[in-house]
């Protein structure tokens, strides 16, 4: 397998150190000394685009017309990318995307084109416009649903069953809504799955603290790569639905399942196939985003949710809730191609479905060389990703950097990653971050770059990390 | 003036009518009853690109290159236009406007281009880019502001000062934020001047009521159009130094000043041509955005604040307001292109001076064609606009349905605007969510529409207007 030769190589130290002495030169610091890189390559949070990642380029044609109308006549954009902007040109108040949103929960037309695209992955289900909010980002949509289950002092206080690790934001994002944390472990040794009796025992830990109202799960995980499997997404259910609990589904990586055997279930689909008495009853958020895998588009800030099971006038409150705001338009154009791609008989459609597969291509094969890479270094272990775009390596670090560390009053993979930053110009994340509490450290890098820049991040890495070992033999 | 002319000719209803008649189709109610008229014309909110008016070309080449780069090689497009968009996606992470904002309080070389704008503006008045924060919206970057002053309960509950009338989506984001509207009366007989005894007496009405700690100007006067002189800018400032009130300046349509003789003139230019005194001293947070009049870009969603003599805690809470978030990329490079626009030896600057010219100009002639139309009319009596994009008229209502408004539970100007679309299909905005609360009625228009559009829209007010007088003579 080539690409994991490759990684080998590195490794070895046989090309990998040319390539990096070749990326260093003269970048100097706040202070003026000289520092050994030309630029910080930060893999730290999810921004494939600015890790180099391409855009897909039946969304920008499409956006580009929309921006423009009269590159609707021009020839060197596809006819069906044409069509599709004059479409969605049509659903915007007087042609223009400079118009307000029609509505602060979203443009109906787009509601609608969500609800269609959710029918189709879940063979079916049905899916109603008036159950979909549209934001400007997934961290905007969820915190308005946040603030929503936000009530109580102390024992009352709502509580969330959060993941541990969980999505480096979502910590601050409890904190800011008002909630108290309440932690559940994933169990790293079992590739970070969910574990019902460790449900259950994060439940109990909530009795006269505080009034627990929701869980959140991550899926496919982030910053874990878990991917829950039918009966793994029952059980929690089943839960939700025996503790009274809503459901917060982070299914912002749905796009990207590919461990072999695996598949991406959505939590709606298995809800609604486990029959009435569930599909009548659990209250169901179910959060998606550009900022997905293959799209990518982060910095457009565009976002969903469909809930599920909502009392109406809950509902009501969370349609209202960006008023007198609304979203920005044109997210919610691209969010209508996301979800509505181009089909076979399309002009564009080769090439969105060999773009779409090169990034997955990419990710996939970046995901299993870089596991493989960092299970290769001593004191680091990764549990392989199945899906999602981050990898959550444990750390082994050597006692004394563990003392250094609290001498300096931060948590000791903060230190690596800071040493890493300066000495290597590489941006990784602190586990800390991502609420880890546990004894173990962790590091989390987006897998989802470049090959060629994965390769120069591990082998900063691996140089940074060698030295490291040295120095704290 | 022919544009006059044609306003008296709807009046007289010898060609009015004959149009209105043509417009008239088929539309159906929910109730399928058939309604006179075949589309809605909305002019109730700042919405020029609904309405009818064109985006100005330069910023959205701009945009259409950053969003689709091959376009960078198009030739169709101005090469100033291509060459702008190739610096702004150099500052755009990985070159490419899906990747996140540089930082939550915006892209710092978009802020660097605000100051030089502001610089340019004022006269050479400094302005420093920490100063600035860029949001998805004016609203979005008021309400951060309101968030942070809110504080106490009962007699210590932060009170400000707003306009009587004020922008109509204000009273709901005082009310958000939790803070006490304490209103001040606009002079309307006198164009809606801001009076000095005025802002007096409002202030001594806290007293016991709540703690007063701003006050919010909307200058060029937004519903009013009252644009303020220097001498009343000096009285305001004076006013806030010495009650030791923050000063919110609303100042969104400062790019639309036309009544003869007025000028555009910024709170912070005056309040640093005051002296010492005052620059030094004076809390300002001024509003700019890119729903302002030329631009008209209300669904990019993008506005930035400019903030002098804040405590540093304070403007780091406001930096760092919108984390986890950050503001979307693709307005803030439009911001760029607002603040920034083509220069003379531009290929773009002819066109670009041709579409603001067309625009400041309808802009300005609707805004006297409708008031001097408006005041035509029996019972309705209109302050002539010196900037900003609406009208405020008042309407003097028969006192018959001044009673069937009461009967309904609506405020009468409420009842108006609800006939008014039922019967012809005009939505205009009810002067009570302008926060109206005296025994006199207004409505709100906004005139910045084509030519065209707003004869449309007069001669069904007409209509509606003239059976409203016959109904209750």
């Amino acid at each position: 397998m080539s690409s994991l030769q490759e990684g080998d190589l590195i490794l070895r130290g046989t090309r990998a150190p040319s390539r990096l002495q070749a990326a260093r030169g003269t970048e100097k610091s706040a202070q003026g000394a000289e520092k050994p890189f030309q630029q910080v390559m930060d893999v730290s949070t999810g921004d494939p685009h600015r890790a180099g990642m391409k855009p897909v380029s039946f969304v920008r044609q499409v956006l580009a017309a929309c921006v423009y109308p009269k590159l609707l006549d021009e020839k060197s954009l596809p006819l069906d990318a044409r069509q599709r902007a004059n479409t969605l040109l049509g659903v915007c108040s007087g042609r223009s995307v400079g118009s307000y949103s029609a509505t602060a929960y979203g443009i109906p037309y787009v509601c609608k084109s969500v609800t269609e695209f959710i029918m189709r992955r879940d063979g079916g289900v049905s899916s109603n416009p008036e159950d979909i909010v549209i934001s400007s980002g997934s961290t905007k949509t969820l915190l308005m649903v946040l603030h929503l289950m936000a009530s109580g002092e102390g024992e009352t206080r709502t509580g969330v069953l959060t993941p541990m690790p969980c999505p480096h934001t979502l910590p601050t994002l409890l904190n800011m809504a008002g909630l108290t944390l309440v932690p559940y472990q994933l169990l790293e040794d079992q590739g970070w799955a969910v574990e019902l009796d460790e449900l259950h025992r994060a439940l109990r830990t909530t009795r006269g603290h505080c009034s627990p109202r929701a869980i959140y799960i991550s899926n496919p995980g982030n910053p874990t790569g878990h991917v829950q499997d039918r009966k793994s997404i029952e059980e929690v259910i089943r839960f939700a639905a025996t503790e009274g609990l809503v459901l917060l589904a982070d299914e912002v990586y749905q796009d990207s399942v590919y461990g072999q055997g695996k598949e991406s279930l959505s939590y709606k689909r298995v809800l609604f196939e486990m029959g009435k008495e569930y599909s009548k009853k659990v209250e169901l958020v179910s959060f998606h985003s550009l900022s997905s895998a293959c799209m990518g588009e982060c910095g457009l800030r565009g976002a969903y949710m469909e809930a599920v099971n909502l009392d109406p006038a809950v509902m009501k409150y969370l349609r209202d809730a960006q008023a007198p705001s609304s979203p920005p338009v044109l997210p919610q154009l691209a969010l209508e191609v996301m979800v509505n791609p181009p089909t076979p008989e399309d002009p564009s459609y080769k090439t969105y479905s060999q773009e779409i597969l090169h990034s997955m291509t990419t990710l996939s094969q970046n995901a299993q060389r870089a596991c493989e890479f960092l299970n290769d270094l001593s004191g680091i272990k990764c549990q392989p990703a199945r899906g999602g775009i981050f990898l959550f390596p444990r750390l082994h670090l050597p006692p004394q950097m563990v003392e250094e560390a609290k001498m300096l009053g931060v948590e000791a993979d903060v230190l690596y990653c800071q040493r890493l930053l300066e000495e290597e110009g590489v941006r990784l994340g602190a586990g800390c971050e991502n609420g880890q509490v546990d004894p173990n450290f962790h590091i989390r890098l987006c897998v989802l770059a470049p090959s060629d820049t994965l390769d120069e991040i591990l082998a900063r890495l691996h140089s940074f990390h060698l030295r490291l070992l040295e120095r704290f033999p």
